[in-house]
């Protein structure tokens, strides 16, 4: 298992990690199975999602604002990211994906990312391992 | 495979199964690898979240039920309950958690839930598998 | 690994893959362990739901519809597609299954489905990949 650990920089954000799992799995020797991708946090999760034109990724936080707004006169959990919580669960904690001769079978367009619903935070990690 | 069984008490409600999960690991003998959970209902599901401020399980259920209003004028499923079909889906039928030393990779907030969106139900049921 | 490519018809659909997964376990071998199946686009999706009643599907897609709407005057993203790119993370590019005897362990009304939320495209494709 690789543990990675990043820095986000905005409230919400999605980080390009397509990278960091395709190395995990060149370093753990994986030529076919499957990378599992997991979010150690409970307002970060994991999502594959185009990786081609930014404004994609813009349009995808913002619309999902909209769904879970971040203010929410009737939400009793004090620490006020309940929001957070359900965008977490929306895209899941974790992603899997398949495997073959060594490379992550991805579309041409397919992106794996991990997406800060509660920054900016320090510290933030992920873990990627795979299975053969 | 292990599978269990559960009663819930409530029409949505957020049951705690991370004891059962790491039970069914341990009993499999999976010391490096991944579970995987699986609900086997089409109105109940899977999803990691928080495990510590009981506030945010009552704030994530009543957010899901804004967003998938049990009524809606539209629906045609005679039996009345595709919004338990949409918030399944939308948190997922199936979680995959990371294993190594025998233990599940959780973050320190994160648990694993069976998600009752259609309850009072008797009988419903997971399984857990672990692969190494 | 087995991949299987599809013409869709409609601008939302959702197609039933269970007996194409089912076949590749058997054609794999894979008598015990997981079936992960992955769609290789970033407007479509893989979900388990309910297969009986096709009022579920019509309903659910026009929910889904309803929270993610087509239009919308904030979207920059030129294809003007970013609806399906929402409705694919909601619902998830990959669905694991667990498989036991040889066959998907699916409970009485759980199927697979291919989900286009950006079609009718011709040549879809999803890759289905059992471990034991």
């Amino acid at each position: 298992m690789n543990t990675y650990r990043l820095n986000t920089t905005k409230h919400s954000e999605m980080v390009d990690i397509t990278e960091q799992v395709q190395s995990a799995i060149a370093e753990q020797g994986i030529e076919s199975g499957i990378a599992v991708v997991q979010s150690l946090h409970t307002t970060a999760g994991i999502t594959v999602n185009e990786n081609a034109d930014p404004d994609v990724v813009k349009d995808f936080l913002r619309r999902l604002e909209e769904v879970y707004p971040w203010q929410h006169e009737k939400d009793m959990h004090m620490e006020g990211n309940t929001a957070a919580h359900l965008k977490t669960s929306t895209v899941g904690s974790t992603e899997t994906i398949l495997i073959e001769n060594g490379k992550l079978v991805l579309g041409t367009w397919q992106g794996i990312y991990f997406c800060e619903f509660d920054g900016p935070r320090q510290n933030r990690s992920f873990a990627v391992k795979g299975i053969s």
